[in-house]
Parts: structure tokens; sequence; C-alpha cells
């Protein structure tokens, strides 16, 4: 269900209509839109009875939702949604293009900041890191836990660089949050619920991998979860999917990158180091995705690739992440996007940079 | 690295060898076989130096096992895993396959106790029934919780059945392993290493499922994950992957029994209700799933499926699951195996059922 | 469009609708059922109107097919359709399991005999063996081509084999007719839908294998492609779909044999030497195959399978195959079946088998 | 094997070599490059003596292919193969990006110019329309035939673009080659060797389009078919694979353009049309598609999409087109290509046409 409030409606009146759903033992989510806010109501009780809310003051319709995503939806939502970074210019979701990149996992705090030297200056706003890394095998190096984290602090104070990390259960999630700007839930656990819902109550924003089998309509019930907890910033990441087909690891789907456009007002972004395995298929794929209509590209580099403790096979040299950054410059204005200027973050310091930890705005 | 102790060598010795290697820095897991017990070395040091352990005694060769599934593997132990529930005639892996049936999801007292009297007169041993259940909207029924566990507890009291639920993070398990028999990890969740791991503390036996596009090697990987915390009770189970064929909810891939056969010595099942998502597939694909070699089955039955709260589709009427049981009780010999005699279960009564929670023979 | 003759409908009757159909432009097929005649109406001109034909004398309904597929669906006839052939006990569809085996390819009258003469002995009704090889490489063995098909009749003959063998273009399919009893269109020409109907002009039997990602839809309606032009005598062959897994060369779907038999009166079988791709699956999968309740098996065996000029590696050893045949003759009798004693066709001799070429009873 | 001819070879030598190749009852290819000339060697008689060739005058030496595609690789031929089209500018594979638009089917004479004229205007140089259409329903429309290509010749006359028509049997093919510019064997066809075989002795270009399971040495392979037989114009189309996600028809994997271009010399172009079945995904994935590297373009367009006789869901309409046009023009110079003059081919007129059926260069 979905209450439509008048486009003059006050504050109070959306308060109003909130404690109403809440009174009904439902959930309200008062989402700002435009030019009127809309209000969805969750909960698995049962269907909620309009009659009882048209009656209010300041509501203009009560919408049922045929959809089984809800929040997800543009129906709540038309326009897309753009998150941001207080003290930051960077967005995701926003004219700009949002560039993450850096290594696949965090080793040390040379590597981190020679890289996040690189990326910065290239033109990267996020830098992404493993601290937490989910290995096929127990006996493979998992990362560096909250060393890991602590460096990625220092390399977003150092380089201005927002960070986003992989937290895999409740008390990684918790360290992730203290430490870093975005929460990633990887594609292995896309559907584990119970990791969905801590990040929904989180106040970070939350990128959400698409699983190697998940449909569309998976893929966005994962959003939902998050968003049903109360966490609005919800980002999407296509990583690739898996199929017969043996000449990349995973199959990069940008099909998908319209299809959510249209459902939903979330931003979704590109994973071509994932989504190929392969370094010498992650520039074209990247402007690929930038071509489509991504909101962004998230980018492994790494300095040595070929010492890299994992992935190092698909991470791209500094250098060649300069000349991919110069091709997408060059496609984005396509798409009605643009690039930041290169080096724009390493240059402005980091005067505005809040405490990690301080409440941010969320948007929606 | 794996240590094949002599023939003879004493208990003493052995304990001798695994000291030494954890004072090395790596994990021992002693694992007796039928003529001899071998040693498996584990962690992520790097390897560890051959010469050091040749020459304590009692120990005949040290192997070095290239695979990267170690504990799993038949070159740890050749002969099948069987596991064995205390107080009961209930075993996994062994002579007598092992057949667990119960509902999607436990309902109420009435529902289970319905079922479980129907499964059990027809010769299951296992009573499954989910508490906690991963859904993909988060609006749709999430099972009864530790209530549902409870009612489990009742029924294994009631019915001399041993029980099988899914845990789906941390907290859940914890409740899990106090109530039930064994624990499962959903498909879901085949590559949540953080559940993997807890439920390698575990001490009860632990089902995981085959994710939905898990290759062989990342479901016999998921496996090592919990017997590399020193939980060696651990049955596999395979319930469908995901394909563009569309007949059927996913597509039920019986080669995989044989294939985990010949690579692994523990126990595996199929679940031909997810597997096929379809009441009228299941007695069909579970006849082939015996014929194939499989170590039992786990079925969905409900006494009025049509008004299951979820997954009633694919859920048999008893009366079906009677007509399975009569069936595949004439194919089992055909590939060496037995079915447990019809009712007897429940004619037993509960005279050597120990209560929940209190310690069992950990088999491996 | 399907009109539903009365059930005392005199064959004239029968004729005259035929007619009536065929001059308002469409094809009539005439499908005789237990009860009553049945009479499919195909074309591509837009619907009939049944107005038209309900008038005749005869017709007692006219009933719209909304399927896609019309010919090959339960509603134009409700009984299984039993494939025969004259001067043989040998059927397809029937409740004795149609057991085909031999080389993968023919390779010399001396190999092919001495695979006779196992296959025969051991209790199969049906020689398979490939004169003509769709190979992935323009420059592997193509097979022997006539010669090959001179020594297939040659095995015909002398042990009294009904004998199965692609065709891959119409200039092969019009000597595989000549030589064969049944006609063979393989998975990658599963779609080739010249060929299927230059099949569906042949008076042999067409076996139509399924196509490496062909829905069940799609399976369905190459069938209809032969059966269209008026050979209702097809057989379906599931060999395993693509899908991401490894372990096995292809997937064997075995949840399309109940599929198809719930829509379909045409027979089904599986094939399971390319459906794995791997001996050591191969006795596993026939056991599940005819649990699952499939009308026959297509094996590939070889007396020499490391000396194969192709697919050795998926071929039995003759003593394999005996021990298969001794346990599928365990389990048929579970699904309502029986295997042809073994031995049989080797020694009841030649005295009934007809010519090739002359004509058979086309059964439906 | 592989003979590299020394720089400065006379083609008398290259004839010398040739000849001895085929004396020893094999088949030579030789492929003229930019700086020397390589002679393939095929056939399946076993591997030829290499002895034997390196002391033929001219010869630099003699090497082995170890990869099973051989013509279509790399080693034989460094740069990119050009297909060209005597008496127009439209090519395949050079510096302008080869653009096919018209209707899915060719429906009537109207049909086409209307759209003939539309497409030409927006620059496209090749005019695609099905007159054999591959359906799914042998009741399905299945193109109008001779028909069809006696219309396609007039666009071509009229408008000066170059047709390119789908082959479906060794019949239609004949046909193809006398009325159109580029012979099309389709998905459903990729492994139909006969046609493939048969395509490669004609003298017309041949585009093979993947299969929709088909891997990319399968892919190659294909293409290997028809130059084995001596045609070496030979272009590929990524049309889409078949896997579990259900917001496309088909998973359109652009990952495999780079990967194709790796290893194979030949130009591969995308169609995004077939590749995910919905209009509003055509215009993305085309700039996807260009942004990637692909040659070219193959794209649905119809003026009346919704009477259109088949696809008509994923065509686009013709000022749809111009749009897709006009982005696709921004795009290409990033990765260094060009888009031909909008409206050039139609007003150049048609003086410089030749007659169907005559002879054109074969360029490789």
């Amino acid at each position: 269900m979905l209450v439509v409030m008048q486009a003059h409606a006050t504050e109070e009146q959306v308060r109003g209509v909130c404690q109403k759903i809440e009174a009904l033992g439902y959930r309200a989510h008062a989402i700002p839109g435009a030019e009127r806010t809309a209000i969805g109501i969750t909960g698995n009780k049962g269907e909620i009875d309009p009659g009882s809310l048209e009656e209010i003051a300041g509501v203009q319709e009560v919408i049922r939702v045929t959809k089984p995503y809800k929040l997800v939806s543009r129906d709540i939502k038309a326009e897309n949604s753009v998150i941001r970074f207080p003290g930051s210019d960077a967005t995701i979701g926003g004219p700009t293009l949002a560039i993450m990149a850096g290594p696949c996992a965090i080793e040390s705090r040379d590597q981190a900041f020679a890289i996040a030297e690189r990326v910065s200056r290239a033109g990267a706003q996020f830098f992404r890191g493993g601290a937490y890394k989910p290995r096929t095998s127990p006996y493979s190096f998992q990362g560096l836990g909250e060393e890991g984290l602590r460096i990625m602090a220092e390399v977003r104070e150092n380089f201005g660089l927002r960070t986003i990390t992989e937290a895999i259960d409740n008390e990684s999630l918790e360290l992730v949050e203290q430490y870093a700007d975005i929460i990633q839930v990887g594609a292995r656990n896309m559907q584990n619920y119970s990791l969905l819902r801590r990040a929904g109550r989180s106040k970070r924003p939350v990128m959400v991998k698409r699983g190697m089998s998940a449909t569309l309509e998976e893929f966005l019930m994962a959003a939902e979860y998050v968003m049903s907890e109360g966490n609005y910033n919800v980002i999407l990441c296509e990583r690739g999917i898996r199929t017969f087909a043996d000449h990349t690891r995973n199959t990069l789907d940008l099909s998908v990158i319209p299809a959510v456009q249209r459902l939903s007002h979330l931003p979704i972004i590109v994973d071509p180091s994932q989504g190929t395995g392969k370094r010498n298929k992650v520039t074209p794929l990247s402007r690929a995705a930038v071509a489509v209509g991504a909101d962004g590209l998230i980018i492994e580099v790494h300095h040595r690739p070929d010492q890299a403790l994992s992935d190092g096979m698909q991470s791209l040299y500094p250098d060649q992440f300069d000349e991919l950054m110069s091709q997408i410059r060059q496609i984005a204005p396509v798409v009605g996007r643009k690039v930041s200027v290169a080096g724009l973050n390493a240059t402005t310091g980091l005067a505005g940079v809040e405490t990690p930890g301080s409440d941010r705005a969320v948007n929606f």
C-alpha cells in the first residue's frame, strides 16, 4: 500500500499518517519526492484497509502496489534517488558517474596508499578495498579485518575519498559502519536476509551486489529487504551472472541496467572486474557499462597485480585505469553524464571531511 | 598436508602429532579410518615442512593434498562417513536410506503432529520443518522462530524422529542446536562463510544444501568450511540448480551424486521438492535419486498443501508419501540399500531418546 | 483445431472430414485413439471456422487447441503412442523398455559386429552407431558415411537388431531411411526446421534429441515439425542441457521425462552417455532414468573405448553394459516396465526381418 | 599447420607451396597478410610432415597451430580482416562501423521500401530482412521465400544498400546467394555443419550468428567450418545466449566481442534486437556494443511494429533508429571508429551497383 499525500501536505500531516499506520501494526516509510511525499506501508500482517487512511487530513489517495517490490519501485518515487555524502561532492545516482576504484583486498598501508594516490588522481571519488574477503577456500587469505578497515579510514582522511568495503556478517558490519562510508553486501550474501536486515538498520548507504544466479526480481527484493528496515540509501551493483560461457569468469549482464532503471529509482553501478575476471576485458566492458547508462563503476586497480593476494588477474594497472577514465570521460556525455575532474579529490584536501561515524544525510 | 599414522599407532602418538602441528600454528584434524588414523593439517599460514613431522613416532608418511578440499576428500578417509544419532537407529550414509520428511514450514503444533504422525508411520526417521524461513520477500511469512523449534522438539519426543531445521544466522543457529538434531544451512547461505564456520563449531551434524549456482568444487568447499572448524559430521544435499529450463523451478542435477561420492567420504542426499517445485515431479525424481545412489531424501509433506503458508505446490499429500516410500523400498536393494521398516519409529516409543541438547557422539 | 469423431464413426466419415479440411486449404491428421478417432487440423492460414465442420456426419465436436503444440499433445491422443517395427518384437513406448546400444561412431565392420554381438546378447533390441557425425571441428573424423550405413544394415541382418543412426542433412537422411530403422535428428539440429520437415516426410520413425538449450516447449515443437508433415512416429530423447555445472559435459535433466509425459503421448528416452560425458556416471544415471519413468535408454558401448575414434571417454565396456542391464531389469518393474530377455534377438535369427526399405506399419 | 612465406616470396612460390600441399592430400589456404602471406593447411588425414615443406623456395617457416581453430585464428593473419563490397563503400571490419538495419521479416514491397528509405537515410549501409524465417512453430509465418528475396534485391537497387538475409538450408542458400550480398546462418543453425560447409563454398560473405548455448570455441569453430571450404569472408555475430535470467529474451554477452577479437582476425558485430527481445533495451545495448568495440550492429527496425508479422516487440521505430544512430555517432570515435554519413547511400544513387550474382572481390 502506498499513501500519496497532497502536494501541499504539511510535515505534521505526514507524521500523522505515519503514526496512524504504525498504530495499526504496520511500518510507515515516508519518502519525499520532487512534488509530493509518498508513504509506503510494509509489514506481513495482511493488507491494511485503505478506507481508514483516505479520510486523514493531507492524504490524496491510497494505492495498492501489486508488485512484490514496494519501496524499491518507481511507484513510490518517480525520480532517481541520489545518494549524497556530506562534506564531499561525491554522489551516486546523479549526473556525475560514481567511480569506485581500489584493490581487491587491502594488504598493507603502503599498498592502499600507493593505489589510492593513483585512483584519486585519475578522478575516482570512492576507494574500494576488502578487509573481510569471502573466499571459496577456508585456507585462502581472508583479509586483514579491522586492521584493513583502519587503513581504509586513513586513506579516506588523506585522499578525501569516500570508502566502500564488504561486510560478511553482523560482526564485521558493525565495524564497517564505523570506519567506512558505504557498506557492501557481496554477491554470495545477496540472499543472506539476516545480513540485509542488519544493513537496513545502519545509517550508512548499502551497496547490494547481484547474486550469481539472481533474477531481476530477486535482485530488487534484496534491496527491498534493506529498505524495509528503514535504510533508503541503497545502491545496486551488477557483477556478472553464472552461465555456461567459459571465456570470462562470469557473464556480465548489462541489460539489467536499463531493466532496473525502468522499475526502480535506485542507482545501479557495474563491476566489470568481477564481471569478467580478466584484466583485458575490464576496459572494454567499462566503456560498455557507461554507454548502457549505468550510474557508475567499481573497478579493481592494483599497482603490482602479479603480487596481489587475491584476484590480481583481474586488476588494472594504474596506467590502464588512467586510460579507462579518459575513455569514459568521452562516452559519459552521450548518456547525459559527466566524470569528476581528475585529481580533484586529492587537491581539495580534507577540511570538509567529517569524522567517520558522524551522522550523514539520508537522501532518498 | 596429511599425516598418515602407522596402523598400530597409539592414541597417544596421534595426540603427540596433533600437539606438534598445533604448536607450529596449524590446526590438526585426527580422522580415524577403518585401518589407520589420518591427521589433516589446515591453516592459511602457508605450507608446513613435512620433514619436521615425518620423524615423530607413529607417523608412516606425510602427503601433500593438492586438491582445494582437504578434509572433505577421500584422500583423508577412504570409507564412507556415517552420521549416527545416539539413542536412535537413524543413520545418514549407512546402508539404510536416510528419509527426512515434513512440512516446508512449521505452522502450528497440530499441523506438525498431523504430518509427523503420517511420515513416521510411513518409515521416515527424520522430521524436517522450517522455523526460520529465508523468503524472497521481507513481507512473506518468515517462520514461527523459536516457537517452531519448540514444536519440533515435541515432535521429536512424541514420535522418536530426529529433527532437521534451517539456521539462517548465528542467532538462529544457537537456538537450532539446542532444539534440533541436525542444523541445515540453506542453498542461499551456501557461501555465507561466517555461518558455515559457526556451524563448524557446533556439536550437531550440519547439512549443507547446494547453492543455486554452485559448482561441484564450491559445494565441497562449503563443507570444507564446516569441517575446518572441527565439525566432521557434514551431510551434503542436492536441491536443484538454476538453468534456463522453465518446466521445473530448479533443474535437479542428479549427476552430482556419483560425482560427490567419487571425491568425498561425506553422505549426500537429494531434495526433490525444492529441486522440482512441482508436486507431480517429486515421486518420479525421488525414485531416480534413490536409483542414482543417493544416501537419502528430504521431502516436503503436508496434510493440507493448499492451505500451507509456504511451498504448498511442491508438498506431497501423506498418501502420496506412503506410495513413494513403497516405491523406493523396491528400488533401494538394487543399489545395496534398504529403507527403514514403516512405522518403526512411531512404535518404539521414546525410551531411548536423550534430552535435546545433550552430548552426542561425533562420528566421522 | 481438433475434430473429435463419434465413437462409431466409419472410416469413410473420417475420410470425408479430412477431405473437407484439405479442401479448405488446411492439412488433416487423422489419429486413431483407443475409443475414437481425432483429426488434427494444421496450417498457417489462420483459424478454420468450426461451424463448417460440426455439421458433417460422424463429427462429435470441434475443439480449439490453445497450446502451441497440437499433434504432439495429449489433447489429440490421450493414450501413449507405441512405435512398432514389423517383423520384430521391438517397441518404443510400450511396457518393454526400449534399449538402444552401440558405439558412438561406426568405425569398421569388425568393430560394429563385436559390439553388436555383446549388446544384443545383453538384451538390447536396438543398435545405435553414427555414420554421419556432427563434430565441432571440421578436421575431426566425420564418420564413414554410406559405408557406415551398410555396416549397420549388416548388423541388422545378422543380429536381428533394429538400427538407429543420425542424419545431418537431406542427403544423408535419404540414405539413412534406406538403410536404418530409425532416423535420428541430433541435438545440434533440433531447430534445423528444414531437416525436421524432411524427416516428417519419411516413412521411418524419427528420434529427435533435445537441443542443448531447448526449453520443454521448443523440444515439443521440434516434434510437432516432424508430425506436421504427416510422420507421427516420433520419439523424443533427453541428452543433457548446457548449464554452468562443469563436473559433467552436460547436465542431464531427468525432470523433463515426467514433464513430457504429462503433455504428450510421444515416448521419451534418455541418453546418459551424451548426458554426462563420463563413463563412471553412465550406469548410475541409467538407473535413474529408468526409475524416473523413461521409455528407454540409448547407451554408448565400445569394446575398446580407449581406441574409439570419438567419445571413447563416455562409452561403457561391454561388461559394464551387462551389469547395467542387470540393474535396470530390477528397477523396471517398479515403474510398470520390463526389460527384454537377454540374448533373445540374437537367437531368434532373422527369419522375420524384412528387407530394409520395405514398408512398415506406421503406428500412432 | 601453417606455412609462413618469406616477405618477398613471389606469387608463383606461394602457388608452388599450395600445389605441394594439395598433392599430399591436404587443403591449402593462402591468406595474404600486410607483410607476408601465410598458408593454412587443413584436412583430417593426420599431421603433415613439416620437413617436406620447409625446403621449398620462398618458405620461411612451418608452424604447428595447436588451437582447434586454424584459419580463424590470428596465428594465420595478425591484422583484422575487412570485408569489402565492390561498387560500394560499405565495409565490415574496417574503421567505419557496419550498420545493418531492417525488418525482422520482409512482408511486402511497400513495407520493405518504407523501412529501407528510413534506415538508409539514417546512415545504415546494409539492409537486413528475413525471407526464410526459422520459427519455433511450423504454423507460424515462415517468410515470403523467393518473393522476399526479390523484394530485397529491389531494395538493393533502389537504395544502394547491401543486403543480408538468412539461409536455412541448401535450397534457400542457393537462392540467397543469387539475390543478396551476405548470407546469414542463424543461431539455430550454428552447428548445422552441412549448411556451414555449403556456405563455405559460396562466393558471398557469410555471417554466422552465435548459437544460444555456444561457447567461444564452438562459435569460432563454426566460422572455421565455413573457412575450411575456402570462403574466407566470414562475419561473426553475437545475439545473446540462453541463461536463467528472464528480464530479457536472451542475455547479450558483450564480453565475447573483445574475446573474439583477441583470438581471431574476423569481424564481429552485435544484434541487440534478438539479444534482448525488448524494444526499450535495444538503444542502450547498441550504445554498449559500440563502446565495447564491436565492428557493427544489426538492428530490427519496423515502421509499424505493432503490425509486424514477427518480432514486432523488439523492433525500433524509425525515429528511434535515427536517435540510436545519432548516439553511436558520438561514441564511435572513442573506439577509433566512425559511422557512415547519414543518407549517403540514398543520395549516391546506384550507378556503381553491380548486378546481383556478379563476382565480387573476396577479401581476407
